[in-house]
């Protein structure tokens, strides 16, 4: 089945922005390559704040190119438009019909808020997180309170060049109560 | 110089304990010791609610053996008691104090409010984080905003059984912004 992968570079502190939006403390190490996480996705979703600080910071292009991307927006009228599809389905609903089609993973490109709806209907299946040695003091979480708890399963932690360190965790549903 | 080193668990989205101050979501895998931590450790420091939710939760002992322990509080009275001697000087004060004396690095606990302080004067040497792979959702934070930037340099990551990782960050101050 298709997984949706939330992706997202974050500051020790757990910031995937600054206040603004800005992302200016990511760096990509020249020894660490995104090309097996892009290999395996064909479809991004996002939420409404983060298409729009892409807008703004990306020079008014959000889409990747192959990659089918979705917005959340309840604001938006549902539709394909400059490369993007508006969705204002519920996250569970849309990711359902999503999850029906053919098709390699999903990304899940944060935005605190939808991120936490993700994780209170538990569709997040896998997380490829690269966490960078810096503390920001304030900005978007990665992860915005509050959503029950979930566990996960690490399947690797590589460490790479200027300190960045990258994640992979993935949801093992209905485990076992961990105890040690 | 002696080190303030900051040494927690937390949860994967950078919880130290769930609201009410519990800490049943942290585990010490078998083949984890926290015996380097400790043998550089002579002295901790913590703050006022760190020290009340270990008394409750630690049947009314928060000291560690072997450890002097300092608990920074504007409510009690300054002075030794119970194993412990209470601070109401301000952080950085106190804390250059301790480096004039002889000793080995200094402990600091954590605790969300103190945590913030020691970062907002720069007082932070060392991160010594043990992460679990759990989002537990909502809790005290590990690095509560808001306080200014602090760079990091990585020196360790290793992963444990069950999914813990363990990350020790020395902070270099005056570096160039990094930029990759």
């Amino acid at each position: 089945m298709r997984k949706i992968v939330l992706g997202v570079g974050i500051s020790l502190d757990g910031y995937i922005a600054r206040p603004d939006g800005s992302v200016d403390f990511l760096f990509m190490p020249k020894d660490y390559s995104m090309a097996a996480f892009f290999k395996r996705i064909d479809t991004a979703v996002m939420g409404r704040k983060t298409y729009e600080m892409g807008l703004k910071l990306g020079g008014g292009n959000v889409s990747t190119p192959g990659i089918k991307s979705y917005v959340f927006s309840r604001m938006q009228e549902a539709g394909k438009r400059d490369e993007l599809t508006f969705v204002n389905e519920p996250p569970k609903r849309f990711v359902e019909g999503l999850r029906k089609k053919e098709g390699k993973d999903i990304w899940l490109m944060g935005g605190g808020e939808l991120t936490r709806e993700f994780l209170r209907d538990d569709l997040v299946d896998e997380l490829y997180l690269g966490v960078v040695p810096v503390l920001i003091g304030e900005g978007i979480p990665a992860f915005p309170s509050a959503f029950p708890e979930r566990k996960f399963v690490l399947v690797e932690n590589n460490s790479y060049s200027k300190g960045l360190i990258a994640l992979r965790y993935e949801r093992r549903k209905g485990q076992k109560k961990q105890n040690a």
